[in-house]
């Protein structure tokens, strides 16, 4: 470890490996950077700035080592992605051939001209095997035979005692003190040397966007990367929609109530209202006040006019119209974002877990209505509630809940011929989401000794680990074999971090390909800097959070993401917290006035929402340069992003500079 | 006085006066409120309250008083508008017979079906009369012989050693130490006793709301009360219709340059350009993070791409195309407000004072061009930059810029057959403005002994109370003058308070019907609790704040508005500040979401921007009800306005209480 180490980018590179390893990124490309950009030098000594002493720095880049390659680990298992630049800096400690997998999650690709989304001629033969969840983990089987001679068919699966051991590290990680002290200063320092970068080279990457013609931030691409399809209208929609839907058909039957069929009219009678006097006030589906820090009041404004009955009318996809409307209504928003043009959107639908028949009528719903949009990504929610299943006694344990999430789409993954439906209806899914609320505390703690789920009977819910683990380790089964198949795969995208405790994003950081929320990410400077480390991208909602758990103001979104932290903006509900037409544009447009963003900014966190979305591999290159998948400047193509390669190369200096201090510590070694 | 003052709303009036006299308001209309109210009940001792001295009291009151009545004089003098509750109080003190001027201010009519906004027939006859300015002031004689004889007609002409009598008496008061201190624990009481009323009222209100069919926020009116005309734009708009010009008009002659006539093809050629590589970047009209306290800088922002021809060809009515790009783009932002059916607008267009020609060829240019929404309403900005053309030496001496700004005007009031274009365009005005920098410091302090306007010969500035002293002046006589002769007359409602000393407020005070910004009421308890008192409209405008003064979170106006001062919402400059297709909505958006504000605090500020603003009354009465003048919950309409009778009696008897204070400690006099 040199005790000085000099910055100059020009003249040397940023790492003091660099000269003696081959496998360093390249950095060629800063020939193309302005030549008045003024890098951010630092002439200091390494010791002096991390103020710790040597024995603890080792312990730290050891830990800090360990727990990258654990993430690397489970998401190259899952096939799911992990960044080729931290990939190869493991390989440099290990002194290992540099190697990085390529295999990577597969995209279904955009649609062909006059290719119709839900054809079914290209599905794949159905293969016969048998589809059996054991343990909460679906395993395959070449028939029904094998399951008896315990072997399943040859493909990853999870290791239970693997995953609690390298949970149980990274416990104790982020617990230990040099490494909360080293994370802390690192994060300090991140923030600061920003701040640099920015009174340094602001008007120099403007002046770039400047000379960067036809691309702006209105024309690049911005992808809503949280959002659920329940509220993705905004209130104003919903209400002109109810309107006219009483308008066209007040006297058909919409309605099933407890046998008794009821035609709009009939229902509204019951229900004492008159859709023309409806007001978004009445509507009452927007979170004021009174919604902070109340979950379940927020939960309830999904009922329009407080009635359940609309709710299931308009925004369900099985009622007595088999979902019609919550299919217009969502093709309608559909429509505004391809009119919008540059606005992409990866709505969530709900599977929960009650019956096995969930998935098959959500496909029905999607294939019957066609919900379809080139503007949107479609993803599974699964809400984290076992525990109000259980004791209505829809359910015996938590093992038939996974088993009523995972073995369809295994059965239609292995035999689509006969779940024809299902099958076109995961081609349009693109990854898997958990919700609920986070504050809810469950006493339970993760371990080899919890229950399996099948012996998970009590009333109790899991905790959120036990929750992401079994759908982790389902996903990592079914994207193996999917891939296999030339299907296309699923990421794991939970909310993480909204409220509640930090181990809910640790789990994340061994299982998740990116989160939404991270809000407590402030309360963990090493979960903070690993998920800095690993570049994971998190979706961040303040105008949500602002109604539920945090003012805006005080929302970590601009520290994160001055330090680096690779975080895209989104708007979790439109329903119930925005105001005007274009719900992406108002996120965007209150973060730039109250967080002070610049161009650059804005343009940053839409490249990253673009890079963090399902959309395919053609669909990003289109958007984002052909060669996006190269991290740092060689990677952004400034006419598409509107980034400016000054800032790209401070994002991968900067990265490049963490990742090699820790390579530097464990050389010492 | 009494030692307990009860607040029973319903059980007793909220004042001890009210059983003596018969001037006090009614509050009939209480019946119509809702039973559940919580009313905010006081039981407390008034001096406890008060925490001054009996004598202290005594002389804070006379103070308030004293104010009070200067500014009802200053406004009924000039047509301007001052509320009836403080007036029957004010005469209530003076054991008067309430008495109030049934003299507001005269506002054009709508259209009627098939009128032409632009016909001359109804002008009025040419009078002949004899116009002629004399230190500073414009009067109108019979005939010139008549200014010999010092014969002016009989209209009611400004008295500048009055003025600054009353200007002195309320620079002395604003200082007094227990004014200061009543003031602000007046104002303090005020916050407070509205979070008391939140608490108690907020689901009340909302259940009002919820109960008012057809209206919500969404269509319930709101005006931008403080808009310029050269931003009233937003940056995609103006960029937009730049490349549209270019496509159509590439060829045609639009530029004169020094004598050479360059198309628009050849006009972009030479500034090194091509529209259609132009971007919002590089058009860089936007405030960014490089305008904070740099005014000087955001004015740079007015010119498209750094270069002021573009702003001569698209942002200015002389060009040489006759301003015709500049009226198309006003054209079609009047079109969208139209499309959003409740949105208006009260656009300001710049007179100079550099010449006399100005105003007829603003005229011609709004007459040529047909520069008529029914959804904008025009007012008329006075940049305060005599300096400027005196140093160019476009001018003698201030007087004349007085002159050049008014003259034409009277003209046009006396003999309008003869000024068509003019007297058609002055149809269409509600007001004047005055702008500038604020924070730009003058030495002048305004007495009785300055030099009259046609002394005023040094390259100075002159302050902005003199500025605003001889605009108010004018508009006095123009507005009697115009009264007298059916013609609508102008309210005077400068930039006030954004920056600079607070004496810019204490001259708003006495002079201007209502103000924009008033950020700096923060710094004066005294001016603060005389503007709620008597209740002058304030046009804010937290975004603009947020880029060129004040933090958008530090922003007064949340606390304003709960004092119960009366705000409203606008935007300033759309072209530098707002990034959505509507401003507007996105500016109440923002202020929604960061300020927290209720439904209810929204649909009162719109109410309150369609009060301010310059609407007819034929339009005030359809957008707020019948009754829109008539004070309190008996002035509201909540079916137009969707605001909360329990909000407006709370707000009602809060004035009324305040203003008995002061009756009350007369009294004991």
């Amino acid at each position: 470890m040199t005790a000085e180490t000099h910055l100059f980018w020009h003249e040397e590179l940023p790492f003091a490996m660099s000269k003696t390893s081959p496998i360093i990124p390249s950095l060629s490309c800063t020939g193309s950077l302005t030549s008045s950009w003024v890098p951010v030098v630092w002439l200091h000594s390494t010791k002096a700035l991390l103020q710790v002493t040597v024995e603890d720095f080792e312990v730290v880049c050891k830990g800090l080592y360990r727990a990258l390659c654990i993430r690397e680990k489970y998401m190259q298992k899952s096939v799911q992605r992990f960044p080729r630049t931290p990939s190869q800096y493991l390989r440099a400690i290990e002194a290992c051939v540099p190697w990085y997998s390529p295999l990577g999650p597969v995209f279904t690709p955009p649609l062909k001209d006059g290719q119709d989304p839900f054809e079914t001629g290209n599905l794949g033969e159905d293969l016969g095997y048998h589809v059996e969840m054991k343990d909460g983990v679906v395993y395959i089987y070449g028939d029904k035979a094998a399951v008896g001679r315990k072997e399943p068919k040859d493909l990853p699966y999870p290791c239970l005692e693997h995953f609690v051991d390298d949970m149980n590290f990274l416990l104790a990680l982020i617990a230990q003190g040099p490494v909360k002290t080293y994370a802390h200063r690192r994060l300090k320092f991140l923030s600061s040397k920003f701040q640099v970068h920015e009174m340094l080279n602001e008007m120099e990457e403007m002046k770039e966007l400047k000379n960067n013609p036809h691309r702006d931030f209105y024309n690049c691409r911005k992808v809503d990367t949280h959002i659920h399809a329940a509220a993705c209208m905004n209130q104003k929609h919903l209400l002109r929609f109810i309107k006219k839907s009483y308008r066209v058909d007040a006297d058909r039957v919409v309605y099933d109530s407890k046998g008794k069929q009821l035609t709009l009219q009939q229902l509204f009678q019951q229900l004492n209202l008159h859709p023309y006097d409806l007001t978004v006030d009445s509507l009452d589906v927007h979170a004021g006040r009174q919604t902070f820090q109340r979950f379940d009041k927020f939960n309830a404004k999904y009922n329009p006019v407080g009635a359940s009955e609309l709710r299931d009318l308009y925004l369900k996809t099985e009622n007595a119209i088999n979902g019609e409307y919550f299919a217009t209504i969502i093709k309608e928003v559909g429509s505004d974002l391809e009119d919008a043009k540059y606005q992409y959107a990866e709505p969530r639908l709900s599977i929960y877990g009650r019956s096995a028949e969930e998935w098959h009528k959500l496909a029905s719903w999607f294939n019957r209505h066609r919900v379809y949009s080139p503007n949107m990504k479609w993803m599974i929610q699964v809400p984290r509630i076992y525990d109000v299943f259980r004791s209505q006694k829809f359910l015996p344990h938590f093992g038939k809940m996974l088993e009523n999430i995972f073995v369809p789409v295994f059965e239609a993954t292995v035999n689509p011929q006969t779940h024809k439906e299902l099958s076109v209806f995961l081609r349009h899914i693109t990854g898997f989401d958990s919700v609920d609320d986070e504050s809810k505390h469950s006493g339970h703690m993760f371990s080899t000794k919890s229950p399996k789920p099948e012996q998970w009977t009590s009333e109790k819910n899991p905790s959120y680990t036990y929750y992401i683990y079994y759908m982790y380790a389902n996903i990592l089964v079914l994207n193996n074999l999917r891939r296999q198949r030339g299907m296309n795969t699923f990421l794991f995208r939970p909310h993480c971090g909204e409220a509640g405790a930090i181990t809910h994003l640790l789990a994340a950081f061994m299982t998740a390909d990116n989160i939404s929320h991270g809000l407590n990410l402030k309360k963990s400077p090493v979960l903070q800097y690993l998920y800095f480390l690993a570049q994971i991208p998190i979706a961040m909602s303040p105008l949500s959070n602002n109604s539920l758990f945090l003012e805006y103001a005080k929302n970590p979104l601009p520290d994160f993401h001055q330090k680096g932290l690779m975080v895209s903006l989104s708007t979790d509900d439109p329903m119930q917290f925005h105001f005007t037409k274009e719900p992406l544009m108002e996120e965007y447009a209150i973060a730039a006035q109250v967080f002070k963003l610049s161009t650059c900014d804005m343009c940053e966190i839409a490249r990253n929402s673009v890079l963090q979305c399902g959309l395919s591999h053609q669909e990003k290159a289109k958007f984002l340069g052909e060669s996006y998948q190269e991290e740092g400047p060689q990677g952004n193509d400034i006419r598409k992003t509107n980034v400016a390669q000054i800032r790209m190369a401070y994002r991968y200096e900067t990265w490049c500079y963490e990742l090699n201090l820790i390579a530097e510590g464990l050389k010492a070694e």
